[in-house]
């Protein structure tokens, strides 16, 4: 390969000869040969950081601190970046410096080499029109750069990705919730036989907990659009001109579309990470709650003899590959294995979160990496059940009604007829006897067929159905 | 011991004869010898129940279907029960049936046979005035109740423990970072020496973080605000009189002086416990907060001489048992210890929430032991760590000044003056020669001697100070 | 109450008369009103210092540094804690300082006091005979006492409760698995049905998890019986006599009949706590293990009409208040909730081992306070898992038998036979038309009715039974 | 795009013309549109698949069902996987079926179509010399594959990263233990100045954690080198020739050169997977001891003015793009945040592994791609550790040097002579008065300065040193 010199306040560095980046990039990759092939800076810091040096460059102008050439050089790079060019001009991982500057020089290098190539100069010019540092970085430190972009990625794909894919399998559950509405089957507490509800009463469940998980996330998209940026190296904004803080916070949130503010306490800003173990939270709840929905499909879906068998989900490939016309549940098995990681994550961002030592938390690109992990994995997953499976679900009458038919759980009906303890005695003796409730009733002598028939009807013991 | 018999739908079970307790209680001790000794039911969930149970009852008088001398009694036992009364007769482990239906019976009996024998009955008597199941549990369900109970126990709990206890230590970190307004010190990113702030600032970042923490308490409360109770069994409602769940909602309200109000969706509360999750979502991020403060204030007070040293703590007792003289954060180590379990009850919290099936999740009581165990450590904790170390913290000034003058990174000062590369120069200087940076900048003759005393100024790298 | 002053090298203090802790203990009551009704220190690290501080006298009795006759007083006190004496003697709670201090204090002070009133002292004497620091803490510091104690009471519960816990589980089990070894069952694997097995085998699987785990235990053990004591402050050992590492480890041994042997590596032994961490990985092992049987066992129990159904489990309890005839698989739920106890247990566990500085760990209360209840939980809920539940398993051959005959899955024996994709149509076919595979494999004209007989035969499909 | 027509049991799917994959990974790939750019099923278990399959191959070629040039082209394909090529052909992501079917499927596709290629046919021929289902994957089921893979990647990275990686590290420490044996330094309690050690000592501490973080991790191994392969679908071992199981495993073992053997219960291998949760427990255990040495490292390199600067750590960046001159401890912050990963990976394991239901845990993608994530990191931060940070360390004398003289701690010294009241009274007042202990020890008139001199020698408090 061939290579040209980059220096840094190091001395020198071989960087190879077309790239974009310099001398500290190539250090991290150098420095950090931990897990190169899967673990790199994820695409939506780079993109947020596109967001933030581009509303950088232009608070300086505004702020009389940047020319004007250069803040829109810098611009147009950003753009660029934004629009998806450059991808493979940021190699670092996740692995590097726990405050994510090297990260943040891989951008400085980029914009400013770039920049520079844009107007007509050549990446082997000792020097470069646009500074990475002096330029790019300008009123910035990585202090406060870093966690500004961890907020505009969490924020972003928590928009884009994690909240809409949500709300697609929420509204697919409330439909079927509404179209099972009258489908009376079997409750199972315990996984026990117990009272009658409707399938779409069971559905209604789902929904409900989807709806509070987005409810949940919102609460915390407030602490999410505070920025640190303007803090710089301690949280005290030092070297950033009158306003900037304020000023730069505005440019994001109208470049992002998002309400982006300036944080209150810089401080909090840069030495903990609390809104992105906060907003996590969330997110694991909504995993909680995935992997209760994915679990209870799996299990109404089982069969197709031996199991529960009361709703049809769509077979999308063959099961096995030794079982001949086998199929499984992949789309559940999906969603759980999702859930069972974003469980997982949440505790290494908690621990993260809990280790920041005075000024700086420095386990910030691992926060943010599980972060956009989890959110993308339930954003994905979601639509890819929504679409692979539950826009499929149908119930299986056939089984529904013959488990309702079966039940000794029926008794219940009876308690308020005839009191809890006869009724304890008739479910007892059909169990028993492998009779039906109403053969063991009125053998019994508690009731009269027609009792029977007026007293214990399934779809009188359902309860109100508004969904 | 002497005995007598009790009986339910299973046979006859002997009970010691003066308990109050009956035939499931007792089953329940026998069938689950697990940690007796250590995990009773949190005295929380009796005290919940007792709320709950006198709401029921009132609610099922005023819908007719209890008489008013039941109630009056029910009543009765449930205010002797809240006064503190009766606080050995709820013998039960968390690790019993799932649904806490024990500990719901549990209440049942000992309520219905103490009013047996609050209106003059004996426990000896067969037949009691008041029925566990027909009156005390009357519109009711383990499955129902036991939820509702897990509400209003951490709902109580947040408002009367942890929110007072994180808003003390949050108004005491507030009046220290008032009153250390001005004292300027090293800042410390990557835990290396930075750029100056005050003590007051890095304070105010402790208070930020705790009235974020307060903030998402508060956002979750909601959730749990909504009662399961009305569902009965799993969700329908069966065998409640019309209006019960908004009413019986209403006078739980009342009681407890908390805007409790019916569930919306009665499956979800029965079958999930997201709330719970969410709830404990907040209090993790708090124990997240709660860590780096404890660690940011055993690290400012170590030393005393070999250590960093900027601020004093309280000596509250000896610290070891063979260093004389020697004294320890011990205030902070339970601080981080409570931190750590409240990570570690986190997961458990999850992982029941994960595991509910169809209509019912069996794992309330290792849920609502491990939120209360948190809210609760993190209330006392908070109040601890204040009264015996919050309140006591006082600046080192002296080393706090020794750090300043010491300190290369000032040199960040220079930078706007003279340039990132010249800056450097001096400060990797003065790093190698072990002398001042004023010293290397003038014998680099990069600045004058004015020029150093006028532009580097600690007080004045420190940003706007509002606290 | 009545009081008594005490002191120590801060002052006085007012102490309850007529106990026989002092001065130290009472400062930490004072300080730590944390959850101070749930969360005593637990009872087996009481139990650890009494044979520690035993070993300990009669080390430095032969090391010719304590006296006889107070080698006997100290031994003679630590028996009667042995004993069971003395429990209300030690209130003070895990969230203390983190290495454990106020705890050994308490433990020197108690046995110092009650050896005092022993051979005719006074608790009002200034002076007593046996001193908490000179005497009974002599050649120790907190810093090595606790974290052996946390060793000697970790491998204690494992050697007595847990172990023999997991153990009986496993016997039972086993002897399920060789009862059921011949009952030919359907298989499931993703929830639906597949080719069949033996209920013996399906048993012999959770058999073989055990073994796997009580191996996993034991591999832990080497690591746990390394003995911090003898470190001292730091794990120099400074201030203690000739050998004495060595020979307190080997009275250690003697006395609880456990093969310690002294830390080859003192400063990991006070700094770190990696063999508590390594030991609780074996028992989140476990806990997994028993999730699945757990889970297994009542889903193969599920019912009695609309699950399952393949297994009965003893009724232990009526199930539900208001489903008469109920039953539920308690022990199932009490043995998943323990589990997920466990693991959350362990991230507490792992957060605390990771967060040592330097040459003490101070999570050290917290780590064993997990460690115990992990061991305890598992132990306690094996055997009532065991006693209440596995022993009375027994299969429900005819809903067995049904499942085995209407199954779809046999058709795989035919794999061999007329190849992948007929085998396949027939399955396909059969589960469309809701016929048997038998008629379908016919009128497909695939097979005759003799081949089928011949080679779909469900004994032939389950391989090789040694159990 | 140019596509090709396939077809399973299901029907028709477009596949892209020139790939080796067949109709069922494509379906995936169009089923599980997951974070399908950031986690393809682990490339290490594509390599495990080529030794299973070639094992395979070659056992059927001797069990006399598989022919010798099917066997043959098979195990050619094998090896151009295992020299690297094809890695395009496996696109499927984690996040599909449970079971890993489709990558057992994908595997089998490849390897029949390559070796239809590699034979002289083409893609478009309908009908391939080897078939994926009845050849490649012939006495096999994804059931049994899946889960072998998963064994021989998790033993093959231990072996080849992870235990690599921890050695190299353990032994520069064991290097740096010896040459820092006579450094006596301060040693640090509570993060408070204690009684001293030298560095060595200090160090050796680390070097313990790692030699039993590794024998925990060969403790694991056992269980690791059972397969699963031979169990087929539900564990009986159904279409498989007799002694497949053992020869299978025999031939695994000589590929690889591991001890591969058959699993003794193939029940527990499909249905469980307590071996990967079994051998995380230990790789969990060295996470939290590289937390432990990273953040000790990170914290005696603090300064360089106003920290503990008591080692030095090699430069390897400019740390700061705001801060000049300023070096950070990066080496350290990647450490722990693999550390915090590996905690969080552990509890997605966990709960994959508790999840497992009747014969099948369909949560293996989840969980293998956890634990070769933790393997993968723990190894790479351990050599980059070790290369950029560990090697360089050496002490900085000067200052140990002026934390141990100015240390009050060294009156532990005099407690043997003077005892410890009069210690702690000489210890409290050089506190106060900011005076020296010796000073102090003969103002208060316990000591002459002859016999500071001769009983106070920091050297003389260090015990023994045999490193």
């Amino acid at each position: 390969m061939e290579y040209r010199i980059e220096k840094d306040t190091m001395g020198q560095v071989k960087v190879p000869a077309h790239v974009y980046w310099g001398a500290q990039t190539q250090r991290s990759i150098e420095n950090f040969p931990i897990a190169q092939d899967i673990n790199k800076m994820p695409k939506e810091i780079i993109r947020a950081f596109a967001f933030l040096k581009k509303a950088a460059a232009i608070t300086n102008f505004e702020a009389g601190v940047l020319d004007e050439s250069k803040k829109e050089l810098i611009a147009q790079v950003c753009d660029e970046i934004l629009a998806g060019q450059w991808a493979d001009q940021f190699p670092l991982v996740v692995w590097q410096t726990g405050s994510g500057t090297q990260s943040n020089m891989n951008c400085n290098e980029v914009i400013a080499y770039r920049a520079h190539v844009l107007q007509g100069g050549n990446l082997m010019d000792e020097k470069k029109v646009v500074h990475p540092n002096d330029d790019v970085n300008k009123s910035q430190s990585s202090n406060d750069t870093f966690p500004t972009a961890m907020h505009i990625a969490a924020y972003q794909i928590l928009m884009e990705t994690t909240i809409p894919g949500i709300t697609k399998l929420r509204d697919t559950l409330a439909e079927k919730a509404k179209a099972f509405k009258d489908v009376v089957k079997i409750g199972r507490t315990h996984f026990m036989d117990a009272t009658p509800l409707t399938l779409g009463q069971e559905f209604s469940g789902y929904v409900s907990q989807l709806n509070h998980g987005l409810k949940a996330i919102n609460n915390t998209l407030d602490h999410l659009s505070e920025l640190a940026l303007g803090g710089t190296a301690v949280g005290t904004g030092i070297n950033t001109p009158a306003g900037y803080s304020e000023n730069v916070a505005k440019h994001i949130a109208t470049l992002t579309g998002l309400p982006f503010r300036t944080a209150e306490n810089k401080f909090e800003a840069l030495a903990a990470h609390d809104a992105i173990v906060e907003a996590h939270g969330a997110l694991k709840t909504v995993a909680v709650s995935l992997m209760k929905i994915g679990n209870d499909v799996r299990m109404l879906s089982s069969g197709p003899r031996s199991g529960i068998g009361e709703i049809y989900i769509p077979d999308n490939e063959p099961g096995s590959s030794i079982m001949p016309g086998k199929v499984n549940p992949t789309q559940c098995e999906a969603m759980t294995m999702v859930a069972a990681q974003v469980l997982g994550n949440d505790v290494a961002i908690n621990i993260g979160g809990a280790s920041g030592h005075f000024e700086l938390n420095v386990f910030k690109p691992m926060m943010i990496y599980n972060f956009l992990h989890s959110a993308r994995l339930i954003g994905d997953v979601c639509v890819a059940f929504n679409d692979k499976c539950a826009v499929g679900i149908e119930p299986l009458r056939e089984n529904i009604q013959k488990h309702v038919n079966n039940s000794l759980m029926l008794v219940t009906a009876l308690n308020t007829k005839i009191g809890y303890y006869k009724s304890a005695e008739i479910a007892q003796t059909a169990h028993k006897n492998g009779s039906t409730l109403k053969e063991t009733a009125i053998s019994l002598g508690y009731v009269s067929a027609e009792e029977f028939d007026e007293w214990v009807r399934p779809e009188n013991m359902v309860g109100e159905i508004n969904l």
